[in-house]
């Protein structure tokens, strides 16, 4: 048994939060997860592949590209670390549609994607690129939810 | 990081075929997955948590306690050959309700459910455990599909 090696591919976005780009709580949340429950100790046994999706619309004008990679070096730096090998990049378009893409492209033996969670006055409105993913995706997917007492105060911080 | 085992709780049933209680084909596509997919050869560092719940009404007078024994034999008889811990046990109700009971009192850091693959024809048919396991259990869910070449042809060897 795994002769090769598991790939997980990990979808990852910035925080709202102003100023320098910072991942997600909730992208943080599931690379932890992923690291801490899944790979443990078992390094080599594993290839964590970071997908930043960039949805033009988003955020005007910026230099979006070099958020991005702001973004990703975070992960490849935690990745180094940790001593388990990592790549990382980033594509333009709709996020779910984005990553159903790149499932099939590169076919992953799992995708992790970060979820907000859910309130119970936020249903209709979050989840839907987890959800999407989950009924779509064709590979196993896990979706790691923000512990309740990381929501920040400030939607925008998320 | 990862002092304390990964605990993964798996939810099993059976096969409709009649005679000897065997896994369904999604149950086993789901273990083997995880066995080759995420605890690889680290088998000290996972404790596998075997489920099964017996829903009353489907059998009738049959002696399920004892088919239900055999179907987590299969599981516990595996996991000896390779050498990771496991438990397992069984509980009667509804399936999706008892999971969901079950992820609160023992509080495993992964449930992994095996689905039967949504066809075009059967999306608002199938898919009713594993999706509300995926949107109500207090831990990430993962959901083993079942690959296309391995759908019976009769629905009742599921």
């Amino acid at each position: 048994m795994g002769e090769e090696v598991t790939r997980i591919l990990i979808g990852v976005n910035e925080s709202s939060l102003k100023g320098y780009p910072n991942p997600s709580i909730s992208s943080k949340g599931a690379f932890e997860w992923t690291i801490n429950k899944i790979v443990r100790n078992n390094v080599s046994a594993f290839n964590l592949l970071f997908l930043h999706v960039h949805f033009p619309d988003q955020d005007g004008y910026e230099n979006m590209d070099s958020r991005g990679t702001h973004l990703l070096e975070y992960f490849v730096n935690r990745c180094n670390e940790i001593g388990v090998p990592c790549a990382a990049w980033i594509k333009e378009g709709d996020p779910k549609e984005v990553i159903l893409n790149e499932v099939k492209r590169i076919r992953p033996d799992l995708l992790v994607v970060g979820s907000r969670g859910l309130g119970p006055f936020q249903k209709v409105l979050v989840g839907t690129v987890s959800e999407f993913c989950w009924k779509h995706a064709e590979c196993p997917v896990m979706t790691i939810k923000r512990n309740a007492d990381e929501t920040p105060r400030d939607p925008v911080d998320d």
